[in-house]
């Protein structure tokens, strides 16, 4: 009556139990079985090798004998199966060691794939790889990336939830738009009109209220009418938020120790080591720079006159990013202060210093990786920020009613997924590391 | 110009750094600021107490003088303030501590709250409640529900992960509907229909294709149009699929071991002390039984015929639970082999034993908790599910493609995560246990 693991079927009995290729060499001279897809197969005239891949790697199968050889001979790349062999040590093998005397089992038997997955680089451009995600995402370059993505946010959650965050889940169905009013999908809720969330920013505000720390792991919508590299119809947003804060500052020094953990966390699952990358140089003391001394400095460099400017060129991030490369041997730059009328209404601003916001950015080799800032926590500063953008509040009401209710000085950020492993890994656009994309032209797969 | 965290303001030099309510006895006799919401106020003639509660929880202020009293008179609760005070050990006072001499700082001056949160219990129905969710989910009892659900997903991840799970994120906008035709939210994507994803079910299964192991925690969405205390038109669906199965045993072993997981975590996090309930009874041995047994037992005891029967009713759920219990000291029963034609088309049927399916329900104390089961994983095998239930494959195909490339035996299953913490709780209702709900009635906030 109770419950167990499967019993062996009959075809079981009389095969070991299955081990991962990366399991091997604890098995030198014993029989084991391995499952997996067949990644590639070379036919040779005297032997054959068939390669097969499982989720910890490769293992080479030396396949000397009928009746292996003439099944192998019939089977596609991609099948799966499952194999029972010896390991053996040869020191001509991949990692010294390769599975001899199979006996093979299909499980299930695969057309010839779209791409050839065995490539060391695939060699599809990047629609293609698209439309057929289901199997180029096989691919051990392409997974390796999304392995990255998920040992980064392991690294996001481990440390906040050391830090006395609690994770929420809040709606992706929402009565009124709330970043801004454009590029929101809409949609028809039980005959009513309603929108796709472009952030938790409302919600996870609120929720400091309730918890004090917050963060929340899930997608968001943008109705992105542009086809550009970095812009995706639906991303993952790593958000964070935390009251009883002093300023910006507070919020950097948490998104700071944050990337910590998502690195180490990614340096930890073999990742970078996979993708033929190096660790980026996040130094103990991340350099800092205002916008207006940022301004100063790119001016004088450019021999330009930059005052008045209320944002950064990417020309002018690519230049600090350098900056913080040279001077301070970093590949982070946090630029603070960003002119108010660039940030959004809920931004606080810089005391004592008008114009300015109590906000930053994270600069990652010259491009932004991540925003965030303390925000407004008093519901007459509110009404008054909306007032000097010549808005009134009641598109927001039901939002701001919670900063009459008691909220503490608050601030946090946004992460996307999605941007942060592309800028990690190089990819030079999104959907490279994404698992299926969606924007303006993408609806499939 | 590296980054700090906020350099003391003027104000706080003279202060003493924040501590939570939990930490207050490692300062006793010592000088402390507590920051965090005035929870409750009580006005005596010849002393006043403020009750500040933190994310940690509550502290005791006895304000004895001037100008503290007349500040404490004019705020209302859910104000938010900084105190500074001297710890001081008081038999009598809650947890033997309590804080004396305080100067105050008020952060955020608050309207009075629409509920008094301060009473153990919450006073008011549910629909007042969830009106007023940004205040109300501050009431120390309704938060810890929420506690209990994020130590819950963070015990289901440290499971998976530590099994070689890899966590995915999928689209949830979809080009055709996937579960169901029906309550499926309809959406208008660049001038094209498309659809809310109802859950990740066709990608997690292709995913299994790349990963062999995934796990995805994300938001499902549903047009439900029936007002139940179960259903909800957004919930959060924690999926788990996985290949190189045998059975559908292997996926409730799994199962097993993820809820095993889940409520250790939340005995460690002290959700369930603090909401007063007990640990359920999870043995190693969890009581399995098979549906056509299940029917067999029933019938006998009923003294009814229940062959032929399809499906289990709510009130043999109910009794089966109560055998688990009384049989096996067990709060948790596995019941597999559920009737094809009550699964969904995707659904591997029982080897040999044709017209029940190879997957099964949990039922938590008699009531179904989660639903899984072992796929098909052959292209052909769909075709003729498809075609036995008077279907063609056109719908699917885009998602059924992945089946010609060698798929693996595999399976899974999904714990609505709302269901499971109300289950957990014992709330009467799923949306006492949703920060923000979503449903034929509720859009906001």
């Amino acid at each position: 009556m109770s419950l167990h693991m499967s019993p062996p079927s009959p075809a079981a009995l009389d095969r070991p139990p299955r081990v991962l290729s990366s399991e091997l060499a604890a098995h030198t001279g014993g029989r084991v079985t391995v499952a997996g897809w067949l990644h590639r197969r070379r036919l040779l005239k005297s032997v054959a090798f068939a390669i097969v891949r499982d989720r910890a790697g490769l293992s080479q199968i030396v396949v000397a004998a009928e009746p292996a050889r003439a099944l192998l001979e019939t089977l596609s790349e991609e099948s799966v199966v499952e194999v029972t062999a010896t390991v053996t040590a040869n020191e001509t093998a991949p990692g010294g060691l390769e599975l001899t005397e199979p006996q093979f089992t299909v499980l299930s038997e695969a057309e010839p794939p779209p791409v050839e997955l065995f490539r060391p680089t695939l060699r599809a451009g990047l629609p293609v790889l698209l439309d057929n995600a289901p199997v180029t995402l096989r691919h051990p370059r392409r997974k390796a990336a999304f392995r990255l993505a998920a040992a980064a946010v392991a690294g996001f959650r481990a440390v906040l939830s050391a830090e006395g965050f609690t994770e929420v889940h809040t709606p992706r169905i929402v009565g009124s738009a709330t970043e801004s009013g454009a590029n929101v999908f809409a949609l028809d809720y039980f005959g009513r009109p309603a929108f796709l969330a472009q952030s938790p920013q409302f919600y996870k505000q609120t929720l400091v209220g309730v918890f004090e720390r917050v963060f929340e792991v899930g997608p968001v919508f943008r109705a992105e009418p542009h086809d550009t590299v970095r812009h995706l119809a639906q991303y993952t947003s790593l958000d964070v938020e935390f009251g009883f804060i002093e300023s910006y500052r507070d919020v950097a020094a948490v998104l700071v120790e944050v990337v910590a953990g998502m690195l180490g966390a990614v340096a930890e699952s073999g990742a970078f080591h996979e993708l033929g990358i190096s660790m980026p140089r996040l130094p103990e003391e991340v350099p800092h720079i205002h916008f207006a001394d940022a301004m100063e400095m790119l001016g004088r460099e450019l021999g330009e006159d930059l005052t008045g400017e209320d944002d950064l060129s990417p020309a002018h991030e690519r230049r600090l990013g350098e900056w913080a490369l040279r001077e301070h041997g970093s590949d982070f730059l946090v630029v603070s202060g960003y002119p108010m009328r660039k940030r959004p209404f809920y931004t606080a601003p810089e005391p004592g210093r008008p114009g300015y916001s109590d906000s930053f950015d994270l600069l990652f080799r010259g491009t932004e990786m991540v925003t965030g800032g303390r925000r407004l926590h008093r519901y007459e500063d509110y009404v008054a920020a909306l007032a000097a953008r010549g808005e009134g509040t009641e598109p927001y009401e039901s939002y701001l009613s919670v900063f009459r209710h008691g909220m503490p000085p608050h601030g946090g950020f946004a992460i996307g997924l999605e941007r942060f492993t592309a800028q990690l890994t190089g990819a030079a656009n999104v959907r490279e590391v994404t698992l299926f994309p969606r924007d303006l032209h993408r609806l499939t797969p």
